[in-house]
Formats: structure tokens, sequence, C-alpha cells
């Protein structure tokens, strides 16, 4: 009997499982949304505050394991891995328990996890920046792209430590939420020896092994006094998802109906086991193409600090290889922005709009936008940032502005590609995954156009979830290592998008305007911040 | 027994009438829209191309006048007059018919009236503007503003010539809107003879008396070559609109119940009918705000020529007086931009929007706008450039943007004060007419605030027709000179607007930002022309 594999990606709205053969074939997939994030619960969109419960987590892993196991034999499981949004961190207790699961916690959205796209810690990012730059120490940033964000877990801490004296003070320390929920499965959550992801600690947490880990207690507790003495309360360790964090814990063995044996594989964020699960090879971009991207190279050895990306990590993708990440903070957000815009009068069709939208011959409206709806993150990330849609004028209809928001989001991510190569990282190729990279053939071919390469879209629907079941094979050694997961267990590509060579020229052109009007735009908004 | 004067207001949707007694009593109103414009005949908004057909004018005239008329006493009926709005020129044959009446142009835009917004000549006011420059001879611009539009007469013309033979060669001169279908009714619409409006004349043809009415036949053939001869197809002498054109013709005393005797008073724009219904005083501004926007200031003397604005001629408002034009091309039409924007998704309520647009505090969301939607009229004329908005982000809701937007129209009325200012031209107080400033107190507290100076809104809902009934009393010697008419038919002020001076600091703030944004866009745009 082949074995059976469970992988579970922990996206922005909704946590989805794959159930695979050892062989890669897909026998069930489940997904379950938040109940309490899709009530708005916690939130605060127009400050950019967003907030998960740790419930709405625990919810979710029962939910999707047990979906995916309906009807099938669970004693085959031997293995699972999981994938979550990042930098996602949360505080929890001396037990590793995130603050909002003890009741006087409990609606308190500082308590909670801070969700990749929570902006709330500009200030803290700033303040990390400068000292930084100004202390005359190592700069804990070069090996992510040179600038810290506020998206990322120092900010975050501090931000929360500094806003809520009563997180401050239950605060033992903080966890990512694929450290977490893994360590959960696992019953390994205490913070001092749980397993820590080599992927987020390296991308968002200015881990790097040679200054043993974490930055110093000296740059920490320069940055600001409240992180002092905290660093010792982290990590010094951390893993590639190919090692096993344990097997399941009782507790969860009973709940899910699953044996103790199962082996519990290493974690990563999303985008990373992404690549994996879309076979990324050396020098490939592969885009994770949601409400966000994440853009995903890996190379054998990368000698330089590349700017303005969100890190390079040593095995943060594949064990043995460099992982580069970058990406854009809003991607589909920007359309669902304009979405819920409309619907102040009512309800649309996004599917509508956009194919009105594509009838648009490109460069013939004259509108234009810039996307950084969320701020920008790659390259050169900036919070500060904003969108804009300009070109305007009384006959701009809504799909001429939806081309234009599009149009930017496909600009953006141009900009990434660029930057690799301007930073001396060959992009050879492009492959996309993620639910607009299938659904929305308009916006692939968009891409394409912009980037002037081939775009091919992995077949798999759930590319994040079937990577964690690839790791999670490894980790339960049902294959020898994660070159072999990745040859047995892939599913491929079914559609590759040619560029246009008649588009090509004209989105060179407005390219080129959307990066021009993108430095006015953020030399004017840096003199008002 | 009163007199009874009758006063009509083309705008840009539908002709107003109002019937007045010769000490201001308003006995009746009518609208009518124009049929063919309501179904968007003609036009191509995208491209900003607004035509409009004869037939629509005359269909109104005949409509507003018997409505105004209906259960009064026609015999007591002294005197008609009528303000259009302007640049609206039209081809007419040997005749003075416009060629859209007849047969074989009947359905031909380029034969139609091109209305005052339409943008279509945009090369060809750049090309007046080049050679103006450069060729030596006198700057027929300078009364002007210094820049020529290509919303204004020769650049429509030159473009209609370009654009379509079969008009040029039909064409025998040109006339405005205000010129035509006052001659009309007169019975004077002979090309050569009709009674040509000195305010259409000095605001949009460059005609001047120290040159002799309009800009030499060397500086016209240079322009163009299409441009030759007609200069002595057109006019020399202009009237103030206190001279009467004539009475009534017997076609149209017939058609509409009226005496021959019904003297015809000569006409302007409505803007400036409109400043004079507002009981305009000396270094007072009077801001027209509908659609668009026309600001009217009038002095007993202006040495200089003032930059940028729309221009300065004597007597174009008040006979003895310079009257000073300037205006925003989108005010109302910014509004109705975004209510279109949402259309897509189902109808709105405008006023429901702007209360909630009203209760966000000033300030408060980042949320910017640039009003150039149809290009900027004043200060400095510009159509290349289109309407913006930056600060978004995701949270950025459909109230957010229209405050953004309605602010924006704030600051472009705030520019042109500053623009009359700095030239040395005080503004001292502030009136204002027109559709929003009735309807709209969150607008015109926007603008009190945002002028940091209070504006007192006239009391007259038809405050151009009121102008034009005043202009038909003196013509029809009801009263004696202008001054009286206004005293013994205005109807005053109902509301003052006073600035708030919590909200005063934030808006000159956000307006210096405005200006900075506005310069970059306006840089960026040049650049890609």
């Amino acid at each position: 009997m082949e074995k059976l594999l469970i992988g579970l990606d922990f996206g922005s709205d909704s946590v989805r499982s794959v159930l695979v053969t050892e062989n890669g074939e897909q026998l069930a997939t489940c997904v379950h949304n938040y109940a309490r994030w899709a009530e708005g619960r916690y939130c605060d969109a127009a400050n950019n505050r967003f907030r998960q419960h740790p419930l709405d987590y625990l919810e979710g892993v029962e939910a999707v394991i047990k979906g995916a196991l309906k009807g099938q034999d669970a004693s085959r499981v031997a293995g699972i891995a999981i994938d979550t949004t990042g930098s996602t961190p949360c505080a929890v207790d001396r037990d590793g328990t995130p603050l909002a699961l003890k009741p006087e916690f409990a609606d308190n959205p500082n308590a909670m996890f801070i969700l990749w796209k929570d902006h709330t810690a500009i200030a803290e990012a700033a303040r990390i920046n400068e000292y930084a730059a100004s202390w005359g120490g190592t700069d804990f940033r070069i090996y992510e792209g040179g600038i810290y964000s506020s998206e990322w877990f120092w900010s975050k801490i501090l931000h929360t430590l500094k806003a809520d004296p009563e997180v401050r003070a239950a605060a033992y320390s903080w966890v990512e939420h694929c450290d977490w929920i893994t360590g959960e499965l696992a019953g390994r959550t205490e913070p001092l020896t749980m397993v820590r992801s080599r992927c987020a600690a390296g991308h968002k947490a200015m881990w790097h092994a040679t200054w043993d880990g974490l930055p110093s207690e000296e740059f920490l507790a320069g940055v600001d006094p409240l992180l002092a003495g905290l660093r010792d309360r982290l990590y010094t360790e951390t893993c590639t998802a190919d090692v096993p964090v344990g097997t399941l814990s009782p507790k969860w063995a009973a709940k899910l109906g699953l044996s103790t044996d199962v082996v519990i594989g290493g974690s990563a964020f999303d985008c990373h086991f992404g690549a994996v699960g879309a076979q990324i090879q050396p020098y490939e971009l592969v885009k994770v193409i949601g409400t966000s991207t994440c853009d995903i190279l890996v190379a054998p050895e990368i000698p330089q600090c590349v700017k303005g990306i969100c890190g390079q990590v040593d095995g943060s993708v594949v064990p043995g290889l460099v992982g580069l990440e970058a990406g854009q903070s809003a991607f589909g957000d920007v359309y669902a922005w304009f979405k819920r815009l409309l619907g102040y009068a009512g309800d649309i069709s996004l599917p509508k709009l956009e194919a009105e939208a594509a009838a648009i011959p490109p460069g013939s409206t004259g509108v234009m936008a810039v996307d950084w709806f969320n701020g920008r993150r790659t390259p050169d990330a900036n919070q500060h940032l904003t969108g804009a849609i300009f070109g305007l004028n009384l006959g701009s209809t809504a799909p001429m502005v939806y081309r234009a928001l599009a149009e930017s989001t496909a600009y953006g991510a141009r900009a990434i590609v660029e930057r690799y190569r301007s930073e001396g990282v060959p992009v050879n190729a492009v492959a996309a995954i993620g639910g607009i990279s299938r659904k929305s053939s308009f916006v692939m071919q968009l891409c394409a156009d912009v980037f002037n390469l081939p775009i091919k879209v992995a077949a798999a629907d759930q590319a994040c979830a079937l990577g964690a079941a690839m790791f999670a094979a490894v980790a339960a050694k049902v294959h020898p290592d994660l070159g072999a997961a990745m040859e047995k267990m892939g599913s491929g590509f079914d559609k590759v998008y040619e560029p246009d060579p008649a588009a090509v020229p004209v989105y060179e052109k407005q390219y080129q305007r959307y990066l021009a009007f993108g430095k006015l735009l953020e030399q004017e908004t840096m003199r008002h911040v």
C-alpha cells in the first residue's frame, strides 16, 4: 500500500489541505475559512491592522485534516507538514500558549497573531532601520534585502510591546505561526525548545548562521530597551523543513483519528513550500500569486547580498540551495479593493469586469495606476507608500480603471524581476502558482507581456499544500530526499503564457512610465512622512 | 403695469428661463433638457468629444419661453436676453445657418456646436501657442491669460477644418452659440453683420480693440493656411451686452406668441451674466459652480496682463469695468464621474455618499486627488493634464475617495484665487452661484475652509438667467442702465459660509500637498506628450 501524506497550507483567509499518495496522486482536498476573520473581527483595514485569532487556526487544522481523511484509510498516513503565511508572529506565555487563548486576552488583538500584511509597526521598522544603519556594529539586515520591514517579526514585536503593557507583561516569548501550529500538533510548543523554521527566522527575524543566530543582544537592546533580554527567550538554532519536528501528539492523534506514529515535518512559509510544490529549479522565479505575491528563486550560491528583496537564506526553500524571497504586498488585494469600492453601489462580478477590461487595447486609455495599496515590499520595502490612479478623465470607466490596476500589479511584478537581474541574479524562467495564476488568464497574459517572458502555470491547484506534503514525505522517510519527493509527487505544468509581440513594446513604454511616476510618488510621499 | 423680462440661460445639459418683473419678482421659470444630448448622441466622452445639435437649442428656446409664459400676460414682455456656454462655436453657411441644420450635415458632429468642454483640439491649441510665441509679431494671447486653450474658438475651428473636408468646404463663417441663438431670435444671423458678443470675442477669440479686433490675417494664416481668409468672413466690431441686438423676428414672435416689439438684448457667456445676476461688485470673485466653474471678477482698471487666466476684457461682464474670467474645467463633473464609475455596480445617491464623506474628519484618510479630469483651465490652461487619486490603501472607501475628489475641486478653486492675488488683483470677497452652491453645503463649507474666506451664496436659483433678464431690461430701456437693473431686480444672498478655524490649517497643509503633487503630475505628464 502506498503511504499517504497530508500537506496543510494556511493562507490569509483560509487553510487548505491535500491528501496525496507517495506517488503524487491527489486523493482529497479540503478548505476551511477562518470564522472570526471572515467577520472582520480584530481588524481595522483603514489603519492596516490585521490580526488572526489562534482559535481560527486550531479549528482549521482539525477541519481540514478530518475533511481530507473523510472516507480514506487513515492508517496509511505517514506524515503531515504545514506552511503558513509569515511573518505572522504572536506573543506566547511560558508554555508556548498564544496569549489570546487565555481568557484574559481572548479579545485583545495584540494577543493574537499579527498577520503578514499588518502595517501597524511602521514606526518600529523605521527605528530598526535607523539604528541598524547607525549603530556601528554588524548590519543584521544585509541578508534580508537591506531594509527591515514593518511586516516582519521584530517590528511587530516592538510595536506590540510598546502599545500594550498587559501583553508586554504576559509575553514570555514570541512564535511564528508556522512554528507554533507545527509544534502544537507535535506537542512541542515550549518556547525555548520548540523547533524554529529556518525560513521564518532567516527571512524575517534577521537570523543568520554567521552571527550565531538572531541579532545580538546589544543590537536589540539598542533598538529599544523593551527588546532587552528577549533574545534569550527565543532561539539560536533553526531547522530546514526536511528535518522532522516530531510525531503527532496523543491529544491531536485522538482528535484527528490518526496514529501517534505520524511524523510531523518541518515548516516554512507558504510560498516557499509552494515553490517546492511547483518543482522549482535553480534560477527559475516561482511567483505565488494571490492576494499578494511571493516570488521565490533558488540558486546554488549567491555570493553578494541582494539589495531590496526580502532575504536570501540557506535552505529556506530547498535544503542545500539558497532561497531568495521577494514579493508584492498587494496583488489580488488590489482587485478586491476595487470590487469593494464599486461595492458601495452594488455587487459586481469580477470575472465580468475583467472580461471587459481585457477587451480594451493595451495603452489605449491613458489610465494608469501604481500598485502600492498595501505599501511596497519589493523592490525596497517601504510601507509609507500608497496606491495611486492617474491619467483619469471624465470618460474613464470602471473596466478602464480595473485594467490599469491589473497592469500596475504586473508592472510591480516586473520591477522584482528587474531587481534580481540588476543585482546579478539571472531570472531564466518564470512559473506561477496560486489562485490568480489558475483563475485569470487575463492577468497571466498581462504578466507574460509585461515581463516579455513565457510564464508556465503549475497544474496543482494547491501547490503550497502539495509542497508541504512533499516535505512530510521527506520527514517521514517515504522518499529519501526532497529531490525525489519533488520528482515523484510533482504534478507539472498545464499551461504556458507566451508574450504577445505586439503588446510587449506598448507595455515596455508604460512600464517605464510606471517607474517614473512611482518615483515621483515616492519622493512626494516621503517628503510628508 | 410692470414690464416683464425674460432671461434665458443655456447650460451644458439644459436651457432655463426666468420670467421676471422689472422690480425683480420672479413669476415663472422653466427648464428644458436637450433631447439629443441626453441620449449621448454625437459625443465620445472617452475622447473628450462633446457636440450639441442646433435643434436641441431651437427646441429649447421655444419650450422654455412658452413654458415661462404659461398663464402670464405675454403682452407685458418688454425684452429677452440670452446667455450660453462658451466657447461653443459652430460652422455656418453664407446665411448663418449652422451646417447641422442642413440635411447633408444633419448627423455630422463636426457640423454641430462644439461644446465648451470638448477637448478634441489639443493639437491645434498647441500649434496656436507655438506660433504665437515664435512668430515675432503681437502676441494676441496676452489678454487671454497668455495660453490659448483647446476649449476656445480658433482651436476648435482649426481642428474641424483639418478633420473634415466637407465641413471645411461648406463652412462660410463661424458663430458662437450666444451670438447665433440671439441673432436667430432677432432674425439677424447673416455672418458678416450679425451682432457679436464682446464677451465671447474678447475672452475666446483673441479679439481686442487695440489691434483692430481679431488677430491679424498674417498671424492666422501663419498658424495654418486653412485659416487664411476666414478673418474677413468673421467680424471686427463687437458689442457689450447692454446694446440691443434688435427686436423679435416675425417668425419667432408668431411661434412664441409675443410681439415683434419685444427687444432682444445683447448676449454673453453664462457665468458673465450670472455674475451680474449675483450683483457683482469690484474685486469680488463670483464663482459659478456647476459641472465646471467659471470665476468672474470685475475691476475698474487692470493695467497689467494677468497670466494664466481666461482673459480680461473691457465690458465683458459689466459695461465700463474690465471683466476677468477664470475657471475649472471640471467641478461637479468630477463628482458625476465618480457616480458613473460606481454606477458600473449600481445606482447610488450622491447626497447620501456626500453625507458619508462629510462625516469623515478633514485630513484623516490620506486619500487625496487632483481635479484635472477635464484638463486644467485655470491657472495656466493645459488640456494634456488628467485627474489622479493618490494615497490609496486597501481600506480606502467610496466616501473617502469622494471626499478626496470634493477636496480636490476646492483646492483647484483656491489655486485660482491665489493666482489672481499673485498677479496683483485683490480678491476681497467671494460669492457663489450655480447648482452646487445651492445644493451642497458640504462643498461650499469645504471651499470656505480651503479659501479661508467667507462665501456668500446668491439667493437666486437661476442667477445666470436673472442676469440675462437684467440685460434684457437695459436693452428694452425698462431701466436706464445695468446698475439700476442690478439694484431693482437683484435678489441678494441667503446664506454665508464662514471658514471653520479648526479646519483651515488642515486644509492649508493639504492644499500645499495638492500643489506639490500636481506639479509632479504635470511634469511627468508633459514628458510623455
